[in-house]
């Protein structure tokens, strides 16, 4: 009577929503403050002071129908202009207004992108890298294609080539790169990126045609010490770089973000023009009309990355005195320590015994990992240490 | 490289846009006051106060985190539990939160529902009643379906049921009504609804599967006179119900509006889990959790009827006196008058010579008739009359 495959979607619950609910039962019982829960990537830190006040403002300044009524679909122009602007001030590109297509948040913009990319026939391909982010399955298969995952490097987390190499196929369309990545924390280096971009540049002159890189970045400003995130179009000719405010200015509810198509790609007009089809046909028939304006006023408003920053050190000091193994932060709010026992899903239930509420790296493709979500109070964090430090003690007797 | 479908869709330009996009180019030639554009549903009456003020008051009372954050992605649980409560007072039905899908409008809402209900093998069928609204056959074919539809009942523009009894097959998954209509400004009498639930419900019987009524309702309040818009879910059971505050509060451009599963549909929890792996599939994760909010604020106040009818009133009686034939307004923005020739774009070009941008009724299905929207100014609509008996007379000599 109705779409199997659909039910499924809708009626499983995701481990992390399982675990996220089992923790609001357990601090219904034992009171929020004894439950440490790193299950959930939801920013804990408040809109800057700007996003609320450029709301206000723009109520009073603009018409209400030029304000609430459709934009076209793209996105108003002013407001891809002024994106556009930024872009170029941060990482001296040359975009223009005509390069950003508004979407409503990153899931909407990389969905697009699959959809756009794909053909029709169903024979399309793409492929990411492990550890990643367990949506992408659902969103590549939703629009008939197959998603292939590259096993992890769990060195560094950084590519696995050769095993990458032997994937790459005629059918593939795109590759999907998640850095500053999640779950692992990680930040793809320069060498990575370019020993991406040479390797996508040598296979797609051999298959005669673009493999696209569709550059996932939602986390690019949450980055720590000195890193830097390479701006991948300056690598990569054929990249869309999909983009979300959910993180850098904790508006994950409003659906916000955009898709930057570079003048470089190859075919612009059918890229672009594809991109307009597919979020038509995804029913999103504009990015909302209010918040298209809130982002263009705090374009250049700064994320709030001390507060991740001090949350990310904490937990990997504390996670490193308990013994346990794990790359220092560089950027997002996850830490991807090793579980420790090979089975992470027996570790994760262990863990919970001590009100630690972690995600098995299975989840993402990655097991014998968890991640830890570390956009949560300092306090918990704090608190949770003796915890992780009984769990190790529990696996050393 | 990219999907020829998504392709298509993203570049080819609408009637409705094209016509537009002229009438925009002709303001810049002859001054805005000289081109009466009845070509766009957009509504031009700004929202009530009460919306810009819920919506100051939200960001003053409730928690950034809160606020912006992610809902569930069927939506606040109170949201939906006053839009519930909000239904009940106006219908005199019986739902609870748990009966609300909170999406980002109407469009989002239909799709949704033909994804859910869709098998996935591509076999399904859907059935609208011309004159329909164009984007129904693109979000139906999206969803791998096929839309078929029943021709116009040019009396009145209610339901042709012989030629629609005909039409229905096992494959018919369900029948989208959409009254008030757009573009014809009709809305569907009780004896219609009634007529319709009743062959419904024995043609379910007799092919062993419900068929359902997908209601889609973004025009519901704006209605004139003492019409009343029958609510559906009261004639039959198997009815979602799609609404959008849109038209009735002036907010297209923000994307909210809901979908209802009432408990008594067949199987209530595979279709409302269907539903959810639907607005998941086509990356709605929640629809805006400011908007939602505002919405339930809102969720009484009255749509600025008054301003359209007199709008409406004003275009048809110019119409006639200019010697059209046409429907007296009933509902929505619309009229839908007979073409003075046979070929409706014939009709709308020669139109195009007195300013007059008016909409084929082929677009709609319905050819030998226009869409006049008359969300315009008063002012306009005047100055429009005798642009229009000149065209009438051009046909006469």
């Amino acid at each position: 009577m109705v779409s199997e495959k659909m039910y499924e979607l809708g009626a499983r619950k995701s481990t992390i929503r399982t675990i996220f609910e089992f923790g609001r039962k357990r601090a219904a019982e034992v009171g929020e403050e004894n439950v440490y829960d790193f299950s959930i990537g939801n920013p804990n830190v408040p809109a800057p002071a700007k996003v609320n006040q450029a709301i206000v403002d723009i109520l009073q300044e603009m018409d209400s129908c030029a304000l609430h009524g459709y934009t076209v679909a793209p996105g108003d122009p002013g407001v891809r202009e002024t994106i556009a602007q930024s872009i170029n001030r941060r990482f001296a590109t040359n975009f223009s207004g005509k390069n950003i297509f508004m979407t409503s948040g990153a899931a909407a913009a990389i969905t697009i992108c699959f959809k756009a990319l794909s053909e029709d026939d169903g024979s399309s391909e793409f492929i990411t890298f492990a550890p990643y982010f367990p949506e992408y399955k659902c969103f590549v298969e939703s629009v008939g294609a197959k998603l292939d995952v590259v096993p992890a490097n769990t060195e560094d987390f950084q590519i696995q080539f050769d095993k990458f190499a032997e994937m790459l196929s005629p059918k593939t369309k795109a590759v999907i790169v998640n850095s500053p990545n999640n779950p692992s924390g990680v930040v793809y280096s320069e060498e990575t990126i370019s020993r991406l971009a040479k390797m996508l540049t040598e296979k797609s002159q051999e298959f005669g045609h673009p493999i696209f890189i569709i550059s996932d970045e939602p986390y690019r400003e949450l980055v720590y010490g000195n890193i830097k995130v390479p701006y991948i179009p300056k690598y990569y000719a054929n990249t869309l770089v999909c983009y979300s405010w959910s993180k850098s200015l904790s508006l994950p509810g409003e659906r916000i973000g955009y898709i930057v198509v570079p003048d470089e790609v190859t075919d612009f007009n059918k890229v672009y023009g594809a991109i307009a089809g597919a979020g038509r046909v995804l029913t999103h028939v504009n990015a909302s009309s209010l918040f298209q304006r809130v982002v263009a006023r705090c374009v250049d408003e700064p994320a709030n990355i001390a507060a991740y920053e001090k949350n990310g050190n904490l937990l990997y000091e504390g996670l490193k005195d308990a013994g346990f193994q794990c790359l220092k932060p560089q950027g997002a709010f996850y830490l991807f320590p090793k579980a420790l026992e090979e089975d992470d899903y027996a570790f994760c239930e262990k863990a919970k015994k001590y009100d630690l509420l972690l995600v098995p790296g299975a989840d993402f493709g990655c097991p014998g990992y968890f991640r830890a979500a570390y956009c949560i109070k300092e306090d918990t964090i704090r608190r949770s240490i003796p915890a992780f430090k009984k769990l190790a003690e529990e696996y050393r007797s």
